[in-house]
């Protein structure tokens, strides 16, 4: 089986994340470990900003027969020979139980679309329990792919924490990871605490260009030549959070800006499955404000 | 308004192609007509393989008031002036008159699903009288978007003329067009001649590489860094004909075929959505085994 | 001869530029006009911001035997007819005289060779009278192309009237654009005015992002997924004025900052040399802040 | 360091290669025997088509102080622990020892001024001993980096066997790698086995489309909408040896063949420049007709 095969659920599988400080003998000691628990290692990347006690990022996904049995002591050795013998961080997650992934969209469709007709395809290896909008638009096309739709409408003025606080409610406890598909709402801090769990957006320039509202517009008056897509995780600095996928496609002079609007829905869409896809796969690994693809 | 504008139909909108061979005086000969019947040029393209008696191509989109009247004084002076005159062939399009789009599928869904998808949001401006598939699988969805499915099952054997006369009969009198979206099984010359409107297909790699049957089979094999999409008009000579549009993206020696496949989905959809747009647009034409698209 | 011929200086051929209020009857007259002096046109463009009244914009190239002979009668034709006519602005060149153009460069040579060499090669069709430096390491290279070298050193401190004065001196009436070629000295809005040229600009990075002083170090800081270079004319206001091209490639978390130094510098070069060349080629009309490039 | 850094020979850094039959426990193998002997891992690459016994390839980059010193006593150990314990190859290259890189050329120049001036720039880590081309129009410019030219005419005819002698009499022993920087003569099977290192070529196509000579009048026959370039191993078989490196470019119906070429120039010299890079730092491990890059 090739690194990258088809998108899905892979039994018997476990991905390990380690980080930490590096130093030398950790490739070694997550390698034995994983050997003496009976695994065999299918994908292994590695990173390290500075070999001489930089930042240190790794991600290997193993295969173990009986892997769930086998679980908690491999969790075991890693916390000794990880935790204790390195000091090091780990994670270790099981690649044959999706994530759970809700979306909140708005009127523009063609994020929500493109990512329910993908999971649908089995190309997002996620479930979809809900998807949460503040219009109703959407409610009958999700519905069709089987997936719950729950209407929350944004609150006129600057008070948005009754929404909010309704979003929050539907979510907690019952997702791994949220999903802005086009959502236009802007959320705060106090949200994203109470959710705590990562919120991938798609923004619809290429950042750090055009931060902010109706960036086609900005980039019409610019004159730009390419225009772009930026996925990223969300924090409370709008649009600042750590970038995990960016792309642009080409426009002229003579493209108006409904035309612009057009083009870039399709990077939109592209951007963000790309981004989801890996954040499902586990690699994605956030530093600081930056992110280590694997 | 710009020379690209949304998509849209056009109202008082009219689109003039002009061809064969050039000589000095044409661009003159038409803008005098288009201006004498009170049109305002709103784009203009022309292109000649050699100004010294080549194939000439001209493409005019003008607006005027109150066209459908005019249209028939217009059309006269344009038989008088072109056709007498410089013996050039030409034909001349309202464009708030959208072109009638058949579909044809199979069991893959994601090039069929994106043309709906992309004619729902405003951004094909066809109509779409009909869907028709060799399999069921995709008849709740079609109908979804409020558009007529028809199955005509493929017969077994060489012998395809009982469920090509199905499709002949299906399509005849009803349609501007047809798209193969991802449509498994290989037409007639006898089938095109009596569909006689365009067919325009998408084939599974950077043509003339890998023609025929499992291109990302053969690209897995061959090793390739890319792979691509083509979508062409189709002739008697399998993925021999003009192509449209093409485009590429960048795999892998860890990606597996089922990878390739998925990646190659989303090239698949973008390249045969822009060579229908345009087609839809007229703004490609044929020459020879080539297309000019403006 | 197809539109896009070998981008050579063409005997015979003439690059009408047209701009002013856009109204009905433009392209009939200026069509015209080409063809009673015996034009034939190759090549044409037009676009209109808005047909009703805004903004137009043309460029037709046509060859006509015995060009030179031919333009002043055809310029008093144009001034009658398109001046007072249809108060429109006009510009006529003959595409057998390259334009003249000096390149401003400093350490960082790799814009610089690639533009001698492409022109070498004959894929420029300028001429390059002179190259100005304010340092001396490439002036070897330089000179091995047949090409003269002049070193103007920069004044130390916020007084630079002596250095420009210098290279004002060398330029004007020289040159008929000017290239600053990773030239790493901010120009004053007194040496614009006093040049008096086009001056053409190759930033790096994809502008609007990134603008001021070492792009790439804050696309390392951003943690970006893409860098890209931008080239633009310049104006009194840095990295602000018209955008020609723009190009963008991927990186990721592992490329040091000198590697998207390096990579960078691959996108530069072809940028920078495509604006020149559609420069060169008269396709690229200023219009406020934005260009169209035809 | 990032384990992208600038491209140059690494003091002190060992690049292992390791590939044979996949087995549960070669990652910590490996990565213990590094550990062992001082090695701090860099970067580490794996790729396995078939975890379950498949095809096993790695690629480790370590620093450790005093490398050559230490060389004899690794290889021993990689002998015993790989050699005899996995029945695995590897090879072992000291970073710090740039490869030979011999370039054989034509008349056109661009893929051969680029190469050498990447190297001049410090962004090959490579040493160039010789050029060598069946013309003399590159000998001034190719002496002018202070690199040996030398001239080997063809051989008019069938028998090209005394040029080719005549090659290999300057190859044998000076040289690590070949590269065919758009050398124009088809080398034989024998003197691919005689030179006895890699070969490195560049096509001007999208391989496998256009295989053989002239493919840009080829595509231009065929109206293709992008053209491209192959960088591969040279084998017995024309244009057939494993693919590097890809890249395509867009062109329309209105390029002629010499823009196709000017613009193929541009591809060319891009995926050669990558490709040889690569193999400059031990990234590209062939499998069969295929290449791992990592």
């Amino acid at each position: 089986m090739p690194s990258n095969p088809a998108p899905r659920p892979l039994a018997d599988h476990a991905c390990l994340i380690v980080h930490g400080k590096d130093r030398p003998g950790i490739v070694a000691a997550v390698s034995a470990l994983i050997t003496r628990h009976q695994g065999n290692i299918v994908a292994f990347d590695q990173y390290s900003d500075d070999p001489t006690g930089g930042a240190y990022f790794q991600r290997v996904v193993f295969h173990r027969p009986e892997l769930a049995a086998a679980l908690p002591e491999i969790e075991a050795d890693l916390a000794e020979t990880l935790g204790k013998g390195f000091d090091l961080e780990w994670s270790l997650t099981d690649q044959s139980t999706p994530k759970r992934m809700a979306i909140l969209a708005s009127k523009q469709d063609h994020c929500l679309l493109d990512l329910l007709w993908r999971h649908r395809r089995g190309d997002l290896p996620v479930s979809i329990p809900m998807v949460i909008s503040n219009h109703t638009t959407s409610a009958e096309d999700v519905r069709s792919f089987g997936v719950p739709f729950f209407h929350v409408p944004s609150v006129a003025g600057p008070d948005k924490s009754a929404s909010e606080a309704k979003i929050v409610e539907l979510l907690r406890g019952n997702v791994d990871v949220v999903v802005l598909a086009r959502y236009m709402q802007i959320l705060s801090s106090d949200f994203l605490e109470q959710v705590g769990v990562p919120v991938i957006n798609i923004h619809h320039s290429f950042l750090p260009a055009f931060i902010g509202a109706d960036p086609y517009k900005k980039a019409k008056e610019r004159g730009v030549k390419l225009i772009g897509a930026t996925s990223h995780y969300v924090t409370a600095d709008l649009d600042e959070g750590p970038i995990i996928e960016q792309d642009t496609v080409r426009v002229n002079h003579a493209d108006s800006y409904e035309e612009l609007v057009r083009r870039g829905a399709d990077v939109e869409r592209q951007v963000l499955s790309r981004a989801v896809l890996w954040h499902a796969q586990d690699r994605v690994l956030r530093h600081g404000n930056h992110t280590i693809v694997f």
